[in-house]
């Protein structure tokens, strides 16, 4: 990416490995990732591109010297950090604050929508995969690199649980993976905040019967209309911007949490007072998905979650532009690059 | 209070039962708190002026034909927000989110800066104590009416617990209830943000030996220096500004959380991209001071804490004026009004 609007398609040299601990990874499926929108529609002009991409499902393809518990040839998915397993905040499951971690894309300048990439602390990033390929669940496996993952930690941070109201802000594709981790998790009700006919259709098949598409004000009465007027115990926050943010505060219930997910874009939490007056806890960050995918994977594995239906767009690499245009305009929800 | 500067003792009408719920509580020891001092410095001029105080312990004179729990001659201590006992956040321990609730003071127009004043919900609200209305331990009882339950409330929400490093933002009769509340939730290392000589070795002798004087960024690095390089667990917010709240947010570690229980101050809360990197949970709000009675009371009967300790000075309600501008002077910790 050289700037806003402009992805280019280009021939880099091979990644080679250069720590001990690395491993090349040849990628099967990669995606275009909600947060990759944030610097396509405001991302500087560059002499130099920057590598984007940070979710991705391939091959082993070599392993450094001190690499253990992978070998060529295992599929394996990866999260969208980085991280050695063995710090003390990989121990305490916060693996995105791993101490000799870091994450995917432009800041460590290994980007996976490309044909491979160097993945830095293999051993503790990398997870193998049981099954081929091209396995009819590669979508809802390539979830786990990071929305499926990143809509439960929204869900797991805002306290969801049996008898719980979860509220959902925003529809796109991790807001969506909210939703199924909000049901998974046992909410009671559950209801989505979003204005996308196709987005609100799958929200519902997922397990959101309820639907706010007002915005602001309006949206907060209609969700007090919806739970007895006290709000949702758990509002999960997926979309990064200053409105949704202060609308997610409003519609909690005193005493509850908003889990936020969605990459902030703005410099200040709002509505501070009303927070404080209602002992509404904010809490959440990025993802520690390679926490959770021991927990997801099985699921996905028979079927119980389908994270993969967020996909309804299969682009080659050449055409990777015309991904994030689309994702942009809300033509498609999220794409999948096949390389 | 008539605006900034202006507090005056006047002669008003006898506080009389106006529903069934309501009884008549004669106040025999109340106090100045630290959020009083926020009018005291920013409130406009008006011509009526408000009733001041939200804290106190006394007798109850009266009682309405709804109340069954008290009786008249019951010494009794009360939070500084009322509330009903029995609505679904009450049952919930979130007394300040009551149904059918509210907050003393200029809110409500009871004051407890006062010789008596209407106890709305008294059953719910009112706690009578196993002591006479002279006994020694007055002062530590008082301060379970606020700051006592309000430092133990930022402990509680900032997840203080064995082994775990506290760190708690302001010297104030709040923040040093934050460091005996710390200590007796079992925290490993407390670490006490403040700059004031008596507080200090207040502070010190509760149970935090680490002080931090320095401002901002500093103070950042000092405490960084102090935990190893990663930051406290816990961090208890006890001021409200946007300062201390950014230097709460900076010191806690990630994965950490921010108790906040002063009052904020700006309408926003600020560090959002530091906290949502560090994944730092952001919790608090008024103390549901209600819920936490019996599990301190005991503690302070039998002298394990000793928070009666921040009271330096006792006036009578014609000193009332002077002693807002000794706590505003940092001439006091905490006054102690004896009517």
């Amino acid at each position: 990416m050289y700037g806003a609007g402009d992805v280019r398609v280009e021939s880099v040299p091979d990644p080679a490995i250069v720590e001990p601990t690395d491993a090349i990874l040849r990628v099967t499926r990669a995606c275009v990732c909600g947060s990759d929108l944030w610097p396509y529609k405001t991302l500087e002009r560059a002499e130099r591109g920057q590598r984007m991409g940070h979710e991705a499902i391939g091959v082993v393809e070599a392993v450094g010297a001190g690499v253990r518990t992978l070998k060529k040839g295992d599929l394996a998915v990866m999260p969208f950090a980085f991280s050695d397993g063995t710090c003390v905040f990989c121990h305490e499951g916060l693996h995105t604050s791993c101490l000799h971690g870091g994450f995917f894309g432009p800041a460590v300048g290994e980007g996976a929508q490309a044909e491979a990439l160097r993945i830095p602390q293999a051993d503790g990033t990398l997870v193998a995969l049981p099954v081929a390929e091209d396995d009819a669940l590669m979508g809802s496996l390539l979830t786990l690199s990071d929305v499926m993952g990143t809509g439960h930690h929204a869900a797991v941070v805002a306290k969801v649980g049996p008898g719980k109201i979860a509220a959902v802000v925003g529809d796109g594709a991790v807001g969506l993976c909210g939703v199924i981790a909000a049901k998974r998790l046992g909410a009671e009700q559950i209801i989505l905040l979003g204005r996308h006919a196709d987005r609100i259709a799958l929200a519902r098949e997922f397990g959101a019967p309820d639907v706010v598409s007002e915005r602001g004000g309006e949206a907060v009465d209609r969700v007090r209309e919806l739970t007895g007027g006290l709000g949702a115990h758990s509002v999960l926050e997926c979309v990064g911007l200053d409105q949704s943010m202060h609308t997610a505060v409003e519609i909690a219930r005193p005493g509850g949490a908003v889990g936020r997910v969605g990459v902030p874009q703005d410099e200040a939490i709002p509505a501070s007072l009303p927070a404080f007056l209602g002992n509404v806890t904010i809490a959440g960050g990025p993802a520690p998905v390679r926490a959770y995918i021991e927990e997801l994977l099985p699921d996905v594995l028979d079927g119980t979650i389908e994270p993969g239906r967020v996909f309804d767009r299969v682009v080659g690499l050449d055409e990777v532009p015309d991904g994030y245009r689309a994702m942009n305009e809300r033509e498609s929800i999220k794409v999948m690059v096949q390389p």
